[in-house]
Order: C-alpha cells, then structure tokens, then sequence
C-alpha cells in the first residue's frame, strides 16, 4: 500500500477520535454489543477465512516454514476459542469505563477550580502475531478505552483478520461511533509508512519479541509500549523451604513454558545446592524439563545427568538454566544485569531477604513465594490485559484497560471577571490550594 | 568525548541507581540538604565560573551571534537567582515523597497478596537550556524521587554547570547516596552516544524547542517525554463577557509573552468579531501586542491598523494571530489540527460550550474563563516542575516529581507451601480479587 494510502488511514483514525469525543461513554458499550452481534452473524464466512488461512498455513508446515504451535495459534474454530472471542467482548464491556475519572483535584483560588481527568490517549496502532482472536480482544480495550486503532496481524491470518474487521466495522455502522474507528492493515510497509505519521498516532503497541520491539523502536518518534520477550528467573534463598521452593520453581517453569512470565533461569543460593537443590532437581528432571547447569549446580546432581550451563537464553520451552551465587546480593545484581526486567521470584523464608529482593530487583513484579506465572493482567484483577509491557514508562507489567489512557486538566474559573495569573504573586493574591473531593468533573456535560 | 566515557558514565549512572534502591527515602532528604550546603561552601567559585560563562557569551552578544534573552538567563548572580536556587532545593526536599505509596492493592487468594507500589524510573537524561539554576533544580527533582540523573545543558553554560554539579557530587559524597547520582556532561556528542545506551538509560527528558524534541525522537530507543513549544490559543465564544474576554486575551498573551504557555492564537467566534473583539482589540493595542488578524477580524478594526494575518507561527514576544471562525465546532477542529496540545482557553457564558470545548480539544489543559499561564506546575500546586510534557504518555501537561516515578508489582504469599497458579483454573481455586486498604507495602523493611 501507498504512502498516500497510510496517511489517509492514520488521518481517519484520527478524526474518527475527535469526532467521537462528546460521545458518551455508555455509546461505547453498546458498540462492543453490536460489534458482538455482528461477529455471530458473520460467523460462517469468518471461519470459512479462517479455513483459508489454515489451509495455507499447514502447506507452510508440511514445507518445514512454519512451527506447529503458530498453526494451533490460527485456529478460530478450535474447541471454545470462538465462544471465548465473543464472551470477551461482554467482560470488556462490563469493566469499569477507565476514562471520565478524577485523580487530582484543587481549588487554585475562590471560584477557580483544576481537574486532572482520564480521558483516551487517541490512535493507537497495535501489532501482534498471527492470532486472529486478538483482532477483537484489542478492538473491544481500544473501544472500551475510547481509543481509536490501526491493527496489524501476523501475516499468516490476513484472511481472517480482515473479515472480523469488517464485522466490527459493521457493528460500529449501527452505533454513534464512527465506523473508522477500528482499521486493520496487512503488509510491513503499511506499518512503516505509518510509524512515520507521528502527528496522527499516539502509541504504538508491538507485541511480540525484542526484535519486534527493538525495530519499531529504531524506526519511530512516537512513543512505543512495547512486549518484549519475558526472562524471569526464580531464586531459592538460603534456608528456603523445600516444599515452596519445589512447587514455586516447577510451576514457573511448567505450568505453560511458551509464556512469557515461564521462568527461564533458576538461582540458587550456594547454600542451598546440597540441601535445596536436588528434591527440586528431581521434581523438574521428573516433569521433563531439560536442566542447563553451571558447575556447582552440576557436580550436587552428580547422580543425575543435566547439561551445562546456557544462560541468557529465551527458552519458551523445558529447558532451564541454573546458576549457583554466593548471595542474595548477588543474585539481585545477577537478575539486574541478565533478566529482562518482567518479573522474578525469591524462595525464602526471611522477612529481611524478601524485603531486599522486592526493593532490590528492578523488574516489574517482585514475588515471594509465589510462581512467576502470576504475572497475567487477569490474575491481577484487571479483566482482562492488552499485554505485558517490559518498559517503565506509562504502564509497566500487565497492562490492563487503565494503561490505554492518559489524562487532562481542566480549568474553570467560576469569577464574575474570569481568572488571571497577573492577579497573583508577591503582596498579590496567593494560591489556595485546597484539595477538592470530586470523582468526576462536575462541569463537564 | 569518547563513546567509551559516554558507556561508563551511563553504567555508573545505573549502577548507582541500583545500589541506591534499599536507602531510605529519608536520605535523599538528607542528601539535598547537604547539596545546599555545599553549593554555599562553593558559591564564590561557581560565582567565579559563572562570570567567565557571562564574559564569553558577551563577546557573543557583540557580535550578534547570541541573543540578550540569553545572557540573561545565564546569570546565577543577579537578584536572588541564587538564593531562590538555594531555596529550591528546600522546597523540594519539603515535598510529600513519590515514591512508596499503593496505587492498588489486592487479595488474590488467601494469603496470596498484591501491590502496585510507586518506584523510581531509573537513570534519566535531561537536556536543557543554558540556565545553570536549571542543574540544581533538576538535580532535586532527581534526588528526590530516586532517580540517577545525567545532565547536559546548553554550552554557554558549561563552566558554571561544571562546578555545580561537582558542589553537587561532594554534597552526595556526605551521605548514603552514591556520588555518581548525578553527573553532568558538556556536549552534543556526548548525549548521541548516550542516547544509544537505551540497556542504561530509562527516560530522556529533553527541554526545548520542537527540533530538539524530534531530533531526539529520532535518535533513540529510549522513551522520551518531551518538552517542546507551547503553541496555545485563546478562543472567544459567542456570547462571551467583554471584560472576562479582554482579561483572559491580555493576561495569556503579555502575562510572560517567552513562556510555552502564552498564547499565540486568538480565536473569536463570527458572532462577536464586531461586539467583544473591538474592545479586545483595543486592549491588546494598548498593551504593544502587534495583531495579525485575518480579513474578517480586520475588516472589524478599520479605524486600528493591524498587519495581515500569520497563523501557525511561535511567537514567543508580543505578536498574536487572530483568527474568525463560524462556529464553536470548527473552533474546536483549527485547535486540534494547528495547536500544539499544550493548553487552550475558552472564554464563555455558556456551560454547554464549556463542556464541549472541554472535551472536544485534544490538549493538555482545556480552560474555561481562565488565562492559559494558569498551565504551571507550581500554579498547579504540585510545589515546583521537572517541565511541562507535551506528549500525552506517562505525564501530560506539568510534570511534577509524579511524572518522573512509574510502579512495580509486589506479591507475597504467606502460605504454608506457598502459591502456584496450578492450583486456579475451572473446577480448581478461583481468584478473589478482593481490594486491599494499603497506603505502602506492609513487607517491606
């Protein structure tokens, strides 16, 4: 697609968010019923897409281009994804609107009050692999947000992406919304062309691995929040206990390896490598997962056969990579250097050392005694989640409905001549100050 | 400087940051009172530099390469810059602390406990304008918050910066902080090789002009909270109070005509062009503000003698745009497409416009009734500013010391075995998700 072409879609995206600024927000929620609606009307001709899109995905399969685990990823008709898709919707719809909120309030002066109010950030462009299901995932947090959204799926789904874009777009038809509000793009280049128009879009959001993330970074001056891989590790501290320490490390590991809150490294105090380690060496070697040892880790198994050491190694997969440290110290200054800053987890049973961890790591979850896997916008309480964002600015970790807005301030001056700074200053009039308890603006209509 | 300086600057500077992370916040108070001493203990010295900086950026004024605007503001010696610098640093230490407190807490199991706790970002750069105050200021900010900083300001003041952030350095060097919490660098150089170091640095905050702000974007992977010019309008609505509209028009355009929150536009609804723009007019003439009008709003002023109109130009000195438009609507649409997001007024009698212009401007502060140069962090009440963001992600608008912390989750399980997220799904655990009151994280030490 053209540049030409690019610009026209980022400018809609555009005016579709200022045009739908006086809508109420309820207007919202009832676009994410139509939009409902209009995927269960369209169902068949969206799965037959789909059935394109898989056709030609197993011949990329059975030609060696293409991973098994991506082909399960199309399927939109497997098992209750479909009703899952569309059940998602009705959560997003229920949540609470994260716009229209107060968070600061003042009275600057008699009759001149401030509001700083949450309101939508404005286009969003969203990347993401090639899951049709997350076109109407991100669509309903988009919508429900307020914001506009330029999607791009994994090419491997075009076919059916751009049938549930037209679906959402024919819901969107029957609502106050405007109809532009959700686009979806195909190719690459769109995307570049796109990355370009930073007076149009407001953030962009890559899901997807460090290179992903890293390229839209080089290649961009708007902001990006970006979802980059997940290196968590688990530390078993000294005088851990062996119960915890076996559930907490088999569960990061096992409980689904392809994510991206699986742990990938496991530290151990060197204290604990006669004592600790080896019921969890057993309980991991047991579940199948692969161990990448470091010699001191090695030579406490010697009965069993693990393989050296590998670390910095995204495995999404039963491997797992163990190193010894000589302290807490040290495996905080270990986790700061080599993970990638999404979240980790001590074993311990000392206050102290779970307090230093939690201050210590500079990650975006800090645990104790619990598996990294909790990691999840939905396990956290949000409903839902647009990703896991492995940056700290804006939103960090699991990113719920609250990390699609930003906020404004407004002034009203309620004095019979208005207000002006001029007024103020020394041997002038001086600002008040005073907190005022509101949760919604009460000016606005 | 060598890209191998610019890494071990950028090193320290996180280094420093991480070994700071378990001080209590008390000794970054501390630390900021020692500062004050020291920048005292040194005045004559920096003093000293700062009339060396004043002598060469003279011969540069004689021979027109530098503006007066500037020297002025190179001053550290004139009325009382420095003890209002001095008493920054006071103020500042006095503020509520940013970092620690809950933003939510939640029980998602028994014994399974969550918190979303304000921490530091981590290493910022931060460059600037040639106002050596501006080093102390910043560095404040930074302390305070809990932030390692790297600065750069503008060359003309490098020989004063230069001893201030040395002063700087053997205030930390008292305390628990690391002497490389803050370092300052002199050139441009410098900060490009900085700006790759994305594995180190966190949050550039560049303060200046819009081609500073996307040269940077440009640049770099790190995020950038920019600060660019502040192009903001003043719109007067059908209806409008005459004295309300000459006030605001006056106090947004003379109150400091060089600040990014002084107007550069005035808008005037058709309606009023021969009712309250005359008298406004007059007030602007009378206060030496060259009007550039359009033909309606000058056909208006037959008897005046205005020049033509010269939209989308930054002032910044006592020159303003005038502009008529039919409608609150398409007032609403010339902000959105020529503003720069900053800040806008309207000036209305009507609640219904208030509301709409409220919401339908996509800025940073939408004011009713009330002079643009309200837009300030201390105006605000936040106590002082790192600067006001004209991005909309992380922090908009005036940024106080809130805008340069982000969070981390915390979770603890206190469990006897404890917690695995196996043991939740259909048929299993279910999560609580029960709110927890908390104002700080009750494990940390």
């Amino acid at each position: 697609m053209s540049e030409f072409n690019a610009h026209d879609i980022a400018k809609a995206a555009k005016t579709a968010f200022q045009d739908s600024q006086l809508i109420p927000s309820s207007e919202r929620v009832n676009a994410l019923h139509e939009i409902r609606k209009s995927l269960e009307a369209n169902k068949a001709e969206i799965i037959k897409a789909n059935a394109e899109d898989l056709k030609a995905a197993e011949i990329e399969v059975g030609a060696g281009k293409m991973s098994e685990t991506l082909l399960k990823r199309l399927d939109l008709n497997k098992g209750d994804k479909w009703d899952s898709m569309l059940q998602g919707i009705l959560d997003v719809a229920a949540l609470p609107d994260p716009t229209g909120s107060v968070s600061y309030a003042s009275e600057l002066d008699d009759e001149l009050e401030l509001y700083r109010v949450a309101c939508p950030i404005g286009v969003l462009l969203v990347i993401f692999e090639a899951r049709p299901e997350v076109v109407v995932n991100i669509a309903s947090l988009a919508i429900k947000s307020g914001n506009t959204a330029i999607l791009k799926g994994g090419k491997e789904s075009n076919r059916t992406t751009t049938l549930l874009s037209k679906a959402i777009s024919a819901g969107l038809a029957k609502t106050a919304i405007p109809a532009l509000y959700i686009q979806a793009i195909q190719t690459r280049a769109e995307v570049s062309s796109l990355l370009e128009l930073d007076q149009y879009i407001d953030l962009v959001i890559p899901r997807g691995g460090n290179s992903l993330v890293k390229n839209i970074q080089n290649g961009t001056r708007i902001p990006v929040m970006g979802h980059a891989d997940g290196l968590c590790s688990v530390f078993i501290d000294e005088g851990a206990d062996v119960t915890k320490a076996v559930r907490v490390a088999i569960d990061s590991k096992i409980d689904y390896p392809a994510a991206c809150n699986a742990s990938e490294t496991l530290i151990l105090h060197e204290s604990v490598v006669h004592t600790v380690w080896p019921p969890v060496a057993k309980a991991l070697l047991e579940a199948n997962v692969k161990l990448l040892c470091d010699p001191p880790s090695l030579d406490a198994l010697k009965a069993l056969s693990p393989r050296p050491s590998n670390l910095e190694t995204l495995h999404l997969n039963l491997t797992l990579s163990v190193i010894v440290l000589p302290s807490l110290q040290s495996a905080i200054q270990f986790i700061n250097s080599h993970s990638s800053h999404h979240t980790d987890s001590i074993v311990t049973e000392s206050d102290a050392a779970a307090s230093t961890f939690c201050r210590g790591v500079d990650s975006a979850g800090t645990f104790v005694n619990a598996s990294t896997r909790f990691a999840d916008g939905f396990r956290y309480g949000f409903g839902t989640e647009v990703g896991v964002s492995t940056g700290k600015i804006h939103a960090r970790g699991p990113v719920g409905l609250d990390g699609l807005v930003t906020y404004k301030y407004m002034m009203r001056s309620k004095a019979p001549s208005g207000h002006i700074v001029g007024e103020f200053g020394t041997s002038k009039k001086q600002y008040k100050h005073t907190p005022i308890k509101a949760t919604s603006v009460p000016f606005l209509q």
